[in-house]
């Protein structure tokens, strides 16, 4: 048994219990037990861990990324047509099974220093996501892009479930790790593939992610092609379940809004990138008020630039003010519950994670609060909002496994994956000269 | 002479020159020159500092704050009425000379550690603002609040004039610290007193700073009592000139917009306290494309929680994109441009710093670009908004002087002052504890 002991204790749980000075037990991949003051009398092959009065709260769960997207970050900023013009063309022309795992372990390694302990990812090659998500020891589903435009890891959707269940074969019995289907958004799959997708999941017991209500194009195409919102044409093709994660709903219309809620489907929002794209403020004021669950995702570090969630805290927050026109729209407190909790149920996973609780799996970060800026607290959750960054989490820890202990990442090699990543970065550098001289 | 060489520059000159391997010669509190490279041979005198790569920039300047309200950080967050309900009460009550000077002790670390150079305050018992700020090495205007309601230092505006007389004695001859008037708002002073303290101004060539157009209740009651937008009434006072730096800028009309150009006034936006209190959107890009001056500030820690300008950086892009609808609003260059010149030239200090440029004054920031959240780098605009964290931030200069190296700050003793301000805020929380049992 591990004992971690002088915690703060931040336990997400239902009744929202907090702990000033307290104690925290480990069992192998499990939280034992925790309370306040010292812990009992344990036996003396217990390892006992002194927090020096440092937070430790549940492991934050990322419910919506690309993880290998770091290899873009900061690429093409404030260009409207960045997708186009690079981001598709550098995909086709240099994204291979290597280069994504070399972006993922880039991305792991900062997700683990950021406090991030459960990823939901999408992109391709995911097999390699898997394994970098493996290796480093976090927690994750990992996603099968379905995609009707030429994609890096498939040509047609045939080859794409192919991949699909290759990749759930290979993970089925991880402890970890689960593999799911991503039909990348309705335009861009339609509704038979959304359908096979469906039965997929169903079949196999698994979630489901895809991008969902996310630009007016998306919006306008289930209009025109299919007479209908593009929410009623994924409740048509059976996907609208609690199985689905959908990323964004940016623009869902009212009935739409209440089609998510009655299918049970969780939204997870990504504040930053949508507003770094200039999309808007997505209605999670609303959905919030119907029921939806809701979670808080980065997207791609191609569009938020980071990949921990206290980059989101703020603006996620601050959208919703602004729309409600007042400073009480989502308080803080519902702000780190959609951190952890929230993104643990749209995960299917609120069961074993997302809170400080005996018996479930002990992902933890530990906090430190001692960086002036984050004194003093008059309120834990609005120091975590308003004033925390990545840089205050100490140690990360999944299922039992310190992944991270005062700063030092364990089981990433930082040094040699961020030289890995800008290696690669160099070859997209050239690139991007080759595009942008074409177009000179 | 001191040499810092194998450094990144980011000038923010005119050119927007940038050098990948450069050095900077600094003497006495002055760049003496900078270029590309090594330096040229030098004295056996010159101390010579690696700089191991790391990017030099200017100090950013932070044009409106409330130093002191680091001791509310936090409080009553997401609760509508806070003003009345805790701040003001608090303030009355409590806020002496002594915890003024605590409240901006913690403040003068955190700006240190967050690489602001220059701060423009106001508040109450500025005297010890300007003592904390000389002690800490910090640059900074210190603004004498006027207003028509009881304030912790003044009675009546006759009191707040005698005080801001003696503080302008005390600093007229400070190399870093000057003195300025600070009406709170239109609302809360009125025209007389705006009149009085533009001449005051006027007379001792000095700048004023004032809240502007901030909130909904401030533009009813201008046209109310005086049948004017409160630009307008700020106009006829003699206040809209150059001298002002108006803070927040919220709801200008197309006209008042005009006016603020037409006045050559500068605009400190507060991007995070805007929109944490739900007060929206400010037209910053339609300012800009007036030729309207912008800085960034961070308002008071107890509205935007932070007083470092990074926290400032994502909102304030993300904000003017989201109007806009689109990614291209306010770039991160522009970004960069406002915590920086910008913010120097709204202060009157253009000319002195704001920028890397032999003959200015050496107010510069060392920042690490060693974090994998910040790799790899395709615009270092980019990853200053939209990944650079304070933490990165490694050693701090004002007027040649290392306020800050490797993260140890040199001129504040950080221990005690967190100490202080913890035994304040603890007198704040048995008053807090007063209000809600009263209220209950």
């Amino acid at each position: 048994m591990t004992l971690l002991v002088n915690a703060r204790l931040l336990t997400m749980d239902a009744g929202r219990r907090e702990i000033e000075r307290g104690w925290l037990a480990i069992e192998g991949d499990r939280i034992a037990a925790l309370g306040a003051g010292d812990p009992p009398g344990g036996s003396p092959d217990d390892v006992v861990e002194d927090m020096d009065g440092d937070l430790i709260m549940p492991g934050m769960v990322n419910p919506h990324t690309h993880l290998a997207m770091t290899l873009f970050r900061g690429l093409g900023e404030d260009v409207d047509d960045r997708l186009f013009r690079y981001i598709l063309p550098l995909e086709r022309a240099l994204v291979t099974a290597d280069v994504v795992e070399t972006g993922a372990r880039l991305a792991a390694l900062e997700c683990i220093q950021g406090g991030v302990t459960t990823v939901a990812d999408m992109y391709y090659f995911e097999d390699r996501i898997g394994r970098v998500l493996d290796e480093a020891g976090l927690r994750g589903l990992i996603g099968q892009t379905i995609a009707n435009f030429a994609a890096p890891d498939h040509a047609g959707t045939d080859e794409a479930f192919a991949l699909l269940d290759a990749l759930d074969d290979s993970y089925r019995d991880h402890p970890l790790i689960s593999a799911t289907p991503a039909p990348h958004a309705p335009y861009s799959t339609g509704p038979a593939v959304m359908e096979r997708a469906a039965a997929w999941a169903e079949n196999r017991d698994a979630m489901v992610q895809m991008h969902l209500a996310e630009t007016h194009d998306e919006m306008a195409w289930a209009e025109r092609e299919h007479g209908c919102s593009t929410v009623e044409l994924t409740r048509r093709s059976g996907l609208l379940t609690p199985r689905l994660i959908a990323a964004h709903a940016m623009y869902p219309s009212e009935a739409d809004m209440d089609l998510i809620a009655e299918g049970g489907t969780g939204v997870a929002h990504n504040a930053r990138a949508n507003g770094k794209g200039g999309r808007g403020i997505a209605p999670i004021a609303a959905l919030r008020a119907r029921g939806v669950r809701v979670g808080l995702g980065t997207d791609g570090p191609m569009s938020s630039n980071t990949l921990d969630l206290f980059s989101q805290f703020a603006p996620a927050s601050m959208f919703q003010k602004i729309a409600g026109g007042s400073r009480k729209p989502l308080p803080a407190t519902d702000v780190i519950h959609m951190a952890t909790q929230g993104g643990a149920d749209i995960l299917g996973l609120g069961a074993k994670i997302g809170s400080l609780e005996p018996g479930k799996q002990a992902d933890l970060v530990r906090m430190s609060l001692d960086a002036p800026r984050l004194q003093p607290v008059y309120d834990i959750y609005a120091t975590l909002v308003f004033a925390a960054l990545p840089s205050d989490v100490r140690a990360t820890m999944v299922a039992g496994r310190w992944l991270m202990r005062d700063r030092v990442v364990e089981t990433v090699e930082a040094k040699r994956a961020v030289a890995d990543a800008l290696q690669v970065a160099d070859r997209f550098k050239d690139r991007i000269r080759e595009i942008d001289g074409a177009s000179a």
